[in-house]
């Protein structure tokens, strides 16, 4: 099992602000090197990128995944100010 | 049971351009009219407005709300000038 990542568990690909392909690639490498679990995760505007992922993996690049999970949750963020700030975030759990 | 809506069912809320705050106020509105589920659907970009009114109507108005089942989609669109397009879609339903 050399070079294996700890596969299965917790692979975490957060989606932020870069083009949709790269994290669907990211997904994709993943699972390719073996892992049968990998979470997205993403806040504010991006949650909408990170449905667009798991979509997308599903259906173009390893059409057996699962949506297995989604979670929804405000999480807070301390602004550079120091202002407290309140965001939505989702967490997508992929299965192969 | 004069001027009840059929509630229980099938009470959705779109989510789309407008502010977050008019459908909090209608996911609310929906509630305290005897609305015991309400489903929030939204497409693309406004994917992520739909988890911030689930957030905000649960953190916020109506603190008893259980989110209780997310699904996400791929619904095909034929736009103005006949073209296919794939967009992404979520339905959060939420219980009282």
């Amino acid at each position: 099992m050399a070079g294996e990542k700890s596969s299965g568990n917790e692979n975490v690909v957060f989606v932020g602000k870069k083009g949709t392909m790269s994290y669907v690639l990211a997904v994709v490498t993943q699972m390719n090197q073996g892992a049968n679990e990998v979470m997205l995760k993403a806040r504010g505007k991006a949650i909408s990128r990170a449905v667009d992922v798991a979509e997308i993996v599903k259906n173009k690049f390893v059409t057996d995944t699962k949506i297995n999970d989604i979670k929804i949750a405000t999480e807070e963020i301390t602004t550079d100010e120091g202002n407290l700030l309140k965001v939505s975030a989702i967490e997508i759990q992929l299965l192969k």
